[in-house]
């Protein structure tokens, strides 16, 4: 547990279920910390819990309140275990106020009849072509990822000039490279900026009220992901009276689909 | 509250935050009910709850064990409520045991800077223009929607004629025609046959695990569709090792999104 990931997303045990944790300032976002490990940490109770059996294969976190810089609690329980599914809840709370929660369902796989048919992104520069993406006027934890975009990348400046769309893609792993887990995939799944500031290239207020993520890969497929980049893709689906609904998928480098994820999104104007 | 569909959500508050229900013979599934009714009946519990603020804009559901037919009880808590967004618990039982869990988000709209970019389908016949799907040979849940498929309709027979994707393109509302809520179009996001049968053209034995839907439209925008056919559109994502994503958006039949939604079904072979 050497790598600042890890220490973000560390748990400690108080009882069958409950944990104690702390946000990291390497993950610090605008106003308290990046959500992607806010996700994480709230899996990591579920994949650290001495219960757990299989894999994740779905999870959903909800918002539900600003979380602050500093401690908190988290209690996650089994609601159901099965023969190869099992449903968690999950918790988190600072000062005793509930700030999110999400819902986990494990699963062991066996092998059947496979295939994607969403279709992989074409002809992307090699990860190596592309510059990383700069640092500069960014939240701390956009420095723990190195990412590398073919489109769509974070303006410079907002200069107000609304674009017809807001697609990215980009290549993206831990700073300093981390091999992929369960854990840092579900923070991936939250490291796509807000559409709306892609499509609109202005500044509002917003904040994500609930993100959904489904894991295809299985723990062999992160293993042979290892630390290298991986692809991910994002768009914006609808915004409409204060949210806004963004999707993306997160590829291998070998064009297996790892994850796909959707998020709704306040925004203010 | 004359409609069937009214009858099979129908719940009997028996404390500030419990209620009780049973699901309706005329939304029979192969097995159990149709798990549009259950995620309409989790997400009802919040909507009648006297707590609530606002109007739904998340759900997701997730299916813990497989529910009988039968009575259940169903428990709703608003775990957080803030000045425009409401987070909701809210989980289904059977004799003491939780077969099913739901968060939600209800939120205060106000109007913003809008747009839909998600190109709209293109193309699709009049309803009036196609035929509604057959009943023959289906469970009863069925005949409670009017479907008329376009493209992707549930085959006839299982030919095991393997097809090259899964997509489905139908008009679809309830039977007899209702007024469109909140309720029913949360049923609706899960009126999409399993993707897998599309696409394989023979039987597996499937089950959702979990759903996640996003509500674009408000209270406004579906008085405004009425009880007329919505559009719906669903494909396959990905296929792996036991479990399959779809995906699927409820568009108004003037083009305007309802909802988007997604699901995680297991799945045998």
């Amino acid at each position: 547990m050497h790598h600042v990931f890890d220490a973000a997303i560390a748990l400690d045990p108080t009882s069958a279920n409950t944990f104690t944790g702390a946000t990291h300032p390497a993950y610090a976002n605008m106003v308290g910390p990046f959500g992607g490990t806010t996700c994480a940490v709230l899996l990591n109770a579920a994949l650290r819990h001495p219960q757990r059996q299989g894999d994740p294969v779905a999870l959903t976190v909800n918002y539900a309140a600003a979380l602050a810089d500093g401690a908190f609690t988290i209690e996650a329980h089994p609601v159901r275990t099965n023969r190869s599914t099992q449903h968690w809840s999950v918790s988190l709370a600072q000062d005793g106020a509930v700030c999110a929660t999400a819902s986990a369902v494990f699963a062991l796989r066996r092998p059947t009849w496979s295939t994607t048919e969403l279709a992989p992104p074409q002809a992307m520069p090699a990860a190596a072509s592309l510059a990383r993406a700069p640092l500069h006027g960014r939240p701390p934890w956009v420095g723990c990822y190195d990412m590398r975009f073919d489109e769509g990348a974070m303006p410079e400046r907002f200069d107000a000039q609304e674009q017809a769309h807001s697609r990215s893609r980009l290549w993206v792993r831990d700073e300093p490279p981390r091999p992929l887990d369960f854990a840092s995939l579900a923070a991936l799944c939250d490291v796509f900026f807000p559409r709306i500031f892609i499509r609109r290239r202005r500044f509002t207020p917003i904040g994500t009220v609930s993100l959904n993520a489904y894991f295809h890969a299985d723990a062999a497929l992160l293993a042979a992901q290892g630390d290298r980049h991986v692809l991910g893709c994002a768009r914006g689906v609808a915004f409409r009276d204060g949210y806004f609904e963004q999707a993306a998928e997160v590829w291998s480098d070998r064009g297996a689909l790892l994850a796909s994820t959707q998020q709704l999104v306040y925004f203010k104007e």
